[in-house]
């Protein structure tokens, strides 16, 4: 059985080249997706299989930034770019005892303008 | 030496004591701090925990909610509660050979609308 960080690695492999089969390999029968941000969830392999397919059209390209792995815990940073515009992915991942992915946690920050309290200690790059 | 997850897990609990000579030892001389959504970043200890101890003055209290440690990479997610509100917390952490902290990076997802070109395709929790 993979460990998470290599269950992690295979599944956005699976992800940019939109090879579905394989991605759904590394899922559980119920798995849970989970978008905090527009508290938006997907249950199923094959409701999240035609989340992915479906729900996001543009020519989108992800790079594997850092993957940490622990146990059945695993945690992605991809930078995505879609279109010519490249941001942060973060996921957090649960793995069922069978290796499968089991529940994924997925966050896009996004630009926000720095508050004033702490312009004075920092930098910008 | 403490492995990676246990080093974080000594961070996040030193910043929510707002122990600042605790959550110093825990970091390198010249460790890095990054928060991509801005561009700001924070250099060296003595300016990163000027910058923890008055750049947010409010009452903030966090919970973690997860953390994965694997060889010199964690990541966490915590959930931050600023004046009665929650909010998630994502950082990516590197540490040196000496098993301290020495990069950083901090990312603070909103919420956003979710994209009518997926709404068919979820459900909202």
């Amino acid at each position: 059985m993979k460990g998470a960080h290599e269950v992690v690695a295979a599944f956005w492999a699976a992800a940019e080249a939109r090879d579905w089969v394989a991605l759904g390999a590394l899922v559980t029968d119920d798995v849970l997706y989970q978008g905090p941000q527009t508290r938006e969830q997907v249950r199923g392999r094959d409701a999240y299989l035609r989340f992915n397919a479906e729900g996001f059209r543009s020519d989108w390209h992800l790079r594997v930034q850092q993957i940490v792995g622990e146990g059945s815990q695993a945690a992605s940073w991809i930078e995505m770019n879609d279109e010519g515009e490249t941001y942060p992915g973060l996921c957090f991942f649960d793995l069922a005892d069978d290796g499968r992915i089991a529940r994924i946690t997925d966050f896009w920050p996004e630009p926000y303008d720095l508050p004033a309290s702490r312009e004075h200690l920092v930098e910008r790059y």
